[in-house]
């Protein structure tokens, strides 16, 4: 399936507010004020492993995630970030890019699975959306 | 630092069994009976972020995982696999790769902070390594 087959998963679109799109993926920023935690979803149908994107999407997957990481980590920085590729709960492929403090609400734990989100309060996520933004138009 | 610096967190070694040696990383199958669970752990010494790799061994770590993944599914069939990069609790860098079945222990949350784990009886862990030393030979 192509790029134009792409529909963002609804719950997806209903826990994020949209960042800014790279080449290959839409960058969401969770609406959680409990942690910095960025969502990228390569914007190709169908896909639900990593495997299923070829070989030069993967490279540039994992290119968009670092320079995602970059962005993040100068907007928020943390102790340690957290990468993971889950999909138990929405299968279309995203992956979570999380910045970490000690001490944070799920420290040292994952923060899959850890109660219910916090929304951001509006301006703050205005700001944070259009500092990442910022960031990653570099 | 270089390789031959790299020494296994014993944290890591003390929950895992050996199973190859890739080009890069050491392949570990976590010692819990609810999961199969692997570990990838490239061997340099002071690695904490994936981003601590230079560009080429970020590239041979995904082409390990790709083929770890693949050895894992062909042992452990699975309805999703999970990949994640923590390290909040172990520092060094290591990448953990799930197959996950709905309704395992965790299911659909995160295997990571979900209890103790349940080692794995000697005969079956001893013939789980061996099928996964095999598929990696490949």
């Amino acid at each position: 399936m192509s790029a134009t087959d792409f529909v963002l998963d609804p719950r997806l679109a209903a826990d994020t507010v949209a960042v800014t799109s790279l080449p290959l993926c839409e960058v969401l920023l969770m609406n959680d004020a409990r942690y910095p935690w960025l969502i990228l979803v390569p914007r190709r149908a169908g896909l639900v492993e990593i495997t299923d994107l070829g070989a030069g999407e993967q490279t540039r997957l994992w290119q968009e995630v670092n320079r995602a990481s970059a962005a993040l980590r100068a907007v928020a920085p943390c102790d340690k970030l957290n990468l993971g590729a889950l999909g138990n709960i929405v299968r279309q492929l995203h992956v979570h890019l999380v910045a970490r403090r000690e001490g944070d609400a799920a420290w040292p734990g994952p923060v899959w699975g850890n109660g219910p989100a916090v929304p951001r309060a509006t301006d703050a996520k205005t700001r944070l959306v259009a500092s990442l933004h910022r960031q990653l138009a570099n």
